[in-house]
């Protein structure tokens, strides 16, 4: 291969062959209903009880926090609402700034927004595509000090109030060097799990890793509600202000309106929540399906020059939510080619997103020095990753 | 009757006369799935199509904008999320003013407040339960300012950028000269029809009474999707950008994230909205068996002491959403004997909401003086109104 147009092709009929030639397009990430999802959705429409109670969202909450190793899961409408409920419960004010990923999609910094307060781009490391504790450390190392009992960052003068690394693609994060970070530093540690329910690290489950953490099961996750989110924690506490704040923050009397916070109208209705906990019950089947699909990627561009499937590393299992090609370094220019050339074989295919502090709209916040960020953003192309591409795995 | 247990009793004992003593407890407004709800929710399933695009979307925006009148319907997540919406596009900006009824769900405080605007409280007029006009104009008229072209509180210096009137359970305010004051005053009018689809104003419906409306399908309310809501409007650049916001205001683009404003995932899944089209289809339906309703609610308390049933002022049309018992001013201490009574007997009944203005998280908010609200809220006691309770009226 000599140039981008060789690779490109490589890549497209090594992906095409794996996939056994289908017809039509193939989706980046589609869902399937294989359980009880058709019996479970009538029941709701035959009893009434398709809104915002319901024993379906009392049962996805249950076994949301079950399947996340969490003592409670609190049911909303998506994951950018559970993102910003959870960065609340933690104590994140008007005014704050939220250190996050730059590689990362745009809810975590529009729901930091929403709450008033300011995304704080920190570094992502290659090995797991996420926030990157070494450069956080660093980073903090540098602007972070300690007045009257509260963390600020002394270029701003604006509280550090919480830090929110993502799971990307589903391959847990450090978060065990992330937390000792954190703690260090006094920051509340929030975690990102919209894309990795199912994955582990030293087998506690994605979802389980900080004081709080957010879930998406929109339609293109490993398991959908429709639209749909979670927030899962082990404190009672904050899993009673959760399910306050996104219920209006109505405070229980026999018919009276009383609302004792501002709070959201983010409930989960239990339409959707019907959906969830017929998904939930096929999520063992689904995560052997794309562990099988993501070894196959793995072996199909195993010793190929140009570009090489991102692995789960050591210590972790991944959900695999979405496959991930790498190019090498010296082929980033290809990317586009390579994209080009999948979508074109009706592959779909996509990049990574813009990183965040690229954007317009975020280009004025705060951010450390990003060059992995901008490296990784250059080289990475998600391939096909639907469960049912993995066969019939167990 | 000579006392609130006597009033409270003979009210009780009439209602559960005219609903023909049910068993079990009567819901204050149920749902029901009369159509092809079922049909088109196991086609969502089948087809995989639940998420946050589909056809039932495209076509759930197309079929409420005609049912309201307008030319444009963009469907999102609920209620509060459409009015959030709604005074966005108009142009509310953080730290502005928005007026708006202390009385009404705190949905329409809540929308203001999360776009970091400040609710501003203007009272009710008993001829139609909804902001009046004439107090509106009177009290802009004492603290209104025109500024380089700017409409201004005087008292607090923050610019006056929207009026949200909302009509009360379903019947119609007085938009026509709410509109005159708005334009005499250079405010922006917002309709909150989160009760009153299908409502009507001289002939024209709400939702297409103001620049841009929201509406709220939850499900207590005449046509549900579970959870959700609706921005109408005539408008097509306000359409544009409602869509826009609600969908992360994503560029189109074959593959890459760019984001060009600070949006929501604010998106209806299609999941929701089949079942709103199925809904839909039986509008005229059901607003005939609450018209049936609300006249048998009507003759049921025609010539009894202390108590009048709200009925629909001329030139409208009420969707009569909830029922609502008015009692007389001299029998306001009975409400809570009322209430007790209608509940205890199996028959839900709830005041209408707190006044905004009188809860601690809104307390500090501008507002008028508030006496008719005060009024009214003392005297309200709404009563079981599902549609199937007016039987196959046509």
């Amino acid at each position: 291969m000599t140039d981008a147009t060789d690779l490109a092709s490589e890549i497209s009929k090594r992906v095409r062959d794996l996939l056994g030639a289908p017809d039509g397009l193939v989706p980046l990430h589609e869902p399937e209903f294989l359980g009880d999802e058709e019996l479970f959705v009538l029941d709701c429409i035959r009893s009434g009880w398709v809104s915002s109670v319901g024993k379906y969202v009392d049962r996805f909450e249950a076994e949301i926090a079950q399947a996340c190793g969490t003592a409670h899961g609190v049911a909303v409408v998506n994951g950018t609402a559970a993102l910003e409920v959870a960065l609340r419960v933690v104590g994140v004010m008007p005014g704050d700034e939220v250190l996050m990923p730059s590689l990362t999609f745009i809810a975590t910094a529009n729901a930091t927004h929403h709450l008033g307060a300011v995304p704080h781009f920190v570094d992502a490391e290659a090995r797991t595509l996420g926030l990157d504790p070494v450069a956080l450390r660093a980073h903090l190392d540098q602007i972070a000090d300690r007045r009257d009992g509260v963390t600020v960052n002394a270029q701003t003068g604006r509280r550090l109030a919480a830090v929110v690394p993502m799971h990307v693609f589903g391959h847990p994060v450090d978060m065990d060097t992330l937390a000792e970070v954190a703690r260090d530093f006094h920051i509340a540690l929030v975690e990102d799990a919209a894309e990795s329910l199912g994955s582990t690290l030293s087998d506690r489950p994605c979802g389980s890793l900080g004081r709080v953490a957010a879930l998406s099961f929109n339609g293109n996750k490993i398991l959908t509600t429709g639209g749909g989110g979670a927030v899962v924690t082990d404190d009672p506490d904050l899993a009673k202000r959760a399910k306050h704040l996104t219920t209006t923050a109505k405070v229980p009397h026999k018919w009276a309106f009383f609302h004792d916070e501002i709070g959201y109208n983010y409930r989960m209705p239990n339409l959707n929540a019907a959906l969830g906990v017929a998904q939930l019950a096929q999520l063992g089947t689904r995560l052997a399906q794309k562990r099988a699909l993501a070894q196959r990627y793995i072996d199909c561009f195993a010793g190929m020059d140009g570009v090489e499937v991102y692995a789960e590393r050591s210590g972790t299992t991944s959900n695999y939510w979405l496959n991930t090609l790498l190019l090498s370094p010296d082929r980033a220019a290809a990317r586009d080619t390579v994209l080009d050339a999948l979508n074109g074989a009706g592959l779909m295919a996509r990049p990574v997103w813009e990183p965040l502090h690229t954007l317009a709209i975020y280009a004025d916040c705060p951010r450390a020095d990003l060059p992995v960020t901008a490296d990784l953003a250059a080289r990475i192309v998600n391939v096909p990753s639907s469960a049912k591409l993995g066969g019939n795995a167990r």
